[in-house]
């Protein structure tokens, strides 16, 4: 047992923190502004530029594991990186490592063709293109995802493709050129074999955003959450994944890492946080104290590091599972985390707006976004319920 | 002791519960598509139609205790009006009794003189213009109202106002004509005597609203929250409220009604998001069961309505006893609340957006945007931990 | 609606509050001692003294409502005295008030013939026997009363009872004469019919204690909770309560003011840590300042304080709803008490367990013990999660 | 970054847990039997069985690291054994590894001299005789080790010992002989270098046991917890460990590892804990359903594995850094666990109590003898408020 991150992780570390320290942290405000100019749903230029710096550096599709087209980075070795793009805004997306880009360029690579790879992947790991995850539904609750009712019927070379999907996140982006979309091909097979992946193309005719989803109030412009129409949208059967009827087979495979990435993210927000409050409560006063100085404040802060240190290392160590046993075996701690990290970074951030006071909920510390982003953390992939009922049911199980 | 509220309570609630039924509840969608139509930081057509009607019934101005211009209620009477009011966004508003008029018109009744009340009090109560709370500032803990560093001198016949203020709620609004601003007559005083309130017209030469703030993502337009600045605005003698000196003594008389006001409607809303959340359950299935067939719900909708009966008769009783031995004596009772109801209501309503999976956290159920006002309560005229300090306190003085 | 207590009511507490302060309080020590002296299932000379004294002084059975045997007073009238009982361990039993004899005699009061009152009401009024109310069984979940299984059946002119029960509290006291024994008459009745109550001596052949169950480590001596072996015990069949199949009746009737009772004490014990907790605060230096001159003191004060007020409330508005509407209308609140005022003491308690340090979890100040018995009210009855399931049915049946 | 166990730990890992199921689990009864029998302060007969077994299988002494005279293990490699045997409440003491001897081993192995080692520490190794420690004073919060007020005063070739201690544990048992003693030698020396410790014999003239302390009832014999009077006690001067003024260092010593050991013992009892919960749920049935079937409990038994996992990985990771980097860089993740592991396990043991009903509150199940010594670590060795106070001032410290 050695809780050394490994040398290699160290050297990414230093260097992804570093091209932090010179290119995000100091652009926040910049980046936010380009956006507002823009008209919001736009390509932020500043973004693009710090992207090909990180292109340059060799800091470039580092979530892709066992491939090589990526880092060849371990669950493991990834997440104390997925933790420091976590701290800023615009990271992720620098690395070329944000979602639902991941989760896609994922699939593609381990459930694509080659034809699919050229056309889809090819452009995605370039970072000239992004795309779209079309899964959850309005209409269904989708966390049981044998709820999902839009359809994928063959008609000859072409498969037809009907539904409203929702949460489509990353549909505003103007690049946004692809989605994978899950429907239903056999409505009469086996439970779990009623569904498939498909690739969509969204220029495809039939396919309509209906509006654009706030999360409290934030548009998250220009990624943004959609809401689409699918209407006798027509495809090329090749655009298939893997085979009909293997739709939850891939979304399995898509889970876990991605899972890692979202509470690895989660905790460097968490850190994040904690340090706003931290520099707030030394350099504000009330009644004659800094807040520093109050034993309430104190408290709060060794709560957040407690639960923070605890949240990092079970994340860690389902990353480690991962890499070790599996995705199957390592599901309850997957699933935990899925519950833990969220619910742990929410009263991180919730108590830093405390501190900040009025300045915690307006757009000044970031704060308030950030609770809005984790909030939603506890409702996608299935809501918090159904993850802790998974987890009872997997402990139960050992007594069986 | 008697928990059933008067008859002229009831024939109160009665008639604002059904004005609301027909006016507001069936309204909500196109009010704010109004908002929206109206470039958002307009007058509502609609809400200028229903407030007409308001009038017209005699539900007008409810909230002005003691005073040949209102209702004549008490805070006990009032408070489950203010619930009910708190049930609907635009419901307080509609009856001539939303924040912060509501405070501003009773300073002024008490505290102002007849022409301030000719110029400014007679509009407000009529319902055509608005006006603004002068007081928080960003550079200070501003709980600590000492802290507050304003300036108001004289210079001759006038007042020469400087200071940055912010969380100035109401100044979006065209209508918003008057502000009453709080700032240091004389910074030599004894500590609570250093400060004044005094009247300033919006439209004053130097006053510069520097920007509006979004709490959590919304911009809670036509309403709205700004951060204005005062350069050497200068304004009668006359409009000073009271008298030197006398700011503290004004802030105290007008928080405890408000208190009253905003913990009942919390009250309200967290009915409102109970009742979202029933309704939710009964008609969403997930693995094959309706979620309210599930005791995870049921046990949550238990709580619910278990934290809201505690919240609410503390409320009341608070009311009572500030109608019965007055403000001072009932100042742990008011401070109380002010802890006590809206971390209740965030409670209830994140859970009702938990049932509501990512309806919940998005525009189409309301429960997002409630989150984030009640939120602000924890912080708005000092934040909890202020009051639970103040509350610890009168606690052990009674060993003394 | 009014919050104050009525006359009568202030008037009553008043007298107990006296008589506590000059027979209870300074008594505490000496009572425990007596026990210790008297080899614990003993009793207790000097309160047999005290409770002369309160009989003498007209504070006897005063928990006893619409009867002439009693103080007549309302539910919402003797929850005030109910609260200060609770304040001090042996108050109950001073003035003829203390569980399940309270119970037990009004289920004789209301349900039971001449015979059977002037054989065991009598002198359980007086005070001279003490009872035990055999429900629960260790075999069984008994909060789902229809699972209990000990039988009663009829052989002759008399019943034959067999069973094992468990939780019979005041089984241990030398004075216990008397049982309400609980159990199937016909199994093949309807649901809700199958069970009947049936008065069963204490001495009668075939009663064996087994064991005395321990509350925590406390044996709650001379009281005692007991688990008791009914091997073909015979009782006349006259001994039957009301007739065969109402027990479940009977049970109904039993417990709403029981409830009532218990949360009231709970709220005086909540009541009485606060006040151990404040007094500690005051006397206790660590660190060079008082606790009580810490913020994170203060905040538990002052969370104690809000959180007891509101479970008064919701108590006396429940014991309000109990008189005036009646125990069906009120189900839910007499639920919602069950679950939110031991919740709530527990709290304060603990609070108060953690500001004595060491001394608050040993003999010195009561506090661990009233923990432990805090504790089992949330057993009791029937678990909070019984009730909780049942409040949200409630809550949801209005949609239906 | 590795979460597997060293093949020697697992190695132990397996040993324990072998010897613990044919020799710990199958006696627990018989164990608390022969307690009851010998007059519960007594030598347990079957327990100095056990241990002989433990000695021959090398399973003894398993805490002491490097030490020729222990079995060597790392923090690291001894917490996961630990672990397994804070299952069993009489597992620590049938290796020899039960505090306050193994820290009281620790003090006299680092700091005492040869004659110290050969009279005392020999027999504590061999398991002869037993040990007490005796700081905690009733008179002030020993929290602030600066407030303890015993006297240690030289004369002539003695030291005269004055004072009160309590929470002096182990001072039940018949073979107790000995006891570390803190007290100040210099009350005008710097602030922490005024105390001393001291070995007092405890069958010295002078030392008086006054009383035996309850924890929530429970006596704890044979060990117990003393408060003893020290009245002009003398020792030979040889008696002093380390030399005058240096007790703080002493102390310092002797916290990090009994940390490790107390926190794993605690994730072993959470274990035990959830174990009964599962079982528990898996073989109850109400309203015609097995609590397992519940969505409540099963949300319950995921929270507890969440949680127990947390504290494990943290409590693990605080012994590797105190392998690698030293106590003292390591105090903040000490204080954490601290903190942390006791807050969890209550929880756990709680549920586990509720899932039980009353069967969980009393003799049967242990589960509230667990609770209630889990309660009093978040009070020994100082409660959590000071130690959350420290882990805030070290994240602050960050920053200046």
């Amino acid at each position: 047992m050695d809780f050394e991150y490994s040398q290699k992780t160290k050297d990414y570390v230093e260097r992804v923190g570093a091209f932090m320290d010179k290119n995000l942290y100091p652009n926040e405000e910049e980046l936010e502004q380009q956006i507002e100019d823009g008209g919001r749903w736009c390509v932020i230029p500043l973004l693009e530029e710090i992207k090909a710096r990180a292109k340059a550096d060799g800091l470039w599709n580092l979530f892709l594991p066992d491939s090589g087209r990526g880092a060849g980075l371990s669950n493991l070795e990834y997440a104390p990186l997925a933790e420091l793009m976590g701290r800023s805004h615009f990271a992720s997306e620098s690395f070329n490592c944000s979602a639902p880009d991941t989760g896609n360029m994922e699939v593609i690579e381990r459930y694509g063709n080659e034809e699919q790879k050229a056309e889809w992947l090819a452009p995605l790991l370039e970072g000239e293109i992004r795309s779209v995850f079309c899964m959850t539904e309005p209409a269904v609750a989708s966390s049981d995802a044998t709820n999902i009712c839009s359809t994928i019927v063959r008609d000859g070379d072409e498969y037809v493709i009907n539904g409203t999907k929702w949460w489509s996140s990353g549909a505003g982006d103007p690049r946004a050129k692809i989605s994978i979309f899950m429907g239903k091909t056999d409505p009469d097979a086996a439970r779990h074999q009623q569904q498939s992946m498909i690739l969509v193309p969204l220029d495809a005719p039939g396919i309509n955003i209906k509006r654009m989803l706030s999360v409290f109030g934030y548009d998250d412009a220009p990624h943004g959450h959609a809401e689409i129409e699918f209407k006798d949208v027509r495809v090329p059967v090749a655009n298939l994944l893997l085979g009909e009827g293997r739709g939850f087979e891939i979304a399995q495979g898509r889970l876990g890492p991605g899972r890692i990435h979202h509470c690895m993210r989660t905790v460097g927000a968490a850190e994040r946080a904690l340090d706003a409050m931290c520099r707030r409560a030394l350099e504000r006063k009330a009644f004659g104290r800094y807040l520093a100085e109050m034993g309430v404040t104190r408290a709060r802060i060794a709560e957040a590091r407690i639960d923070i240190e605890q949240a990092r290392l079970l994340t860690l160590k389902a990353a480690w599972l991962m890499d070790t046993v599996g995705n199957k075996e390592a599901r309850s701690e997957i699933a935990q985390i899925k519950v833990a990290a969220p619910r742990m970074a929410l009263k991180v951030v919730d108590n830093a707006m405390q501190v900040h006071g009025g300045a915690g909920v307006c757009q000044d510390f970031n704060l308030a976004r950030l609770y809005a982003g984790l909030r939603t953390l506890r409702l996608a992939d299935g809501p918090d319920e159904v993850h802790l009922d998974q987890i009872g049911r997997l402990e139960l199980k050992k007594y069986l």
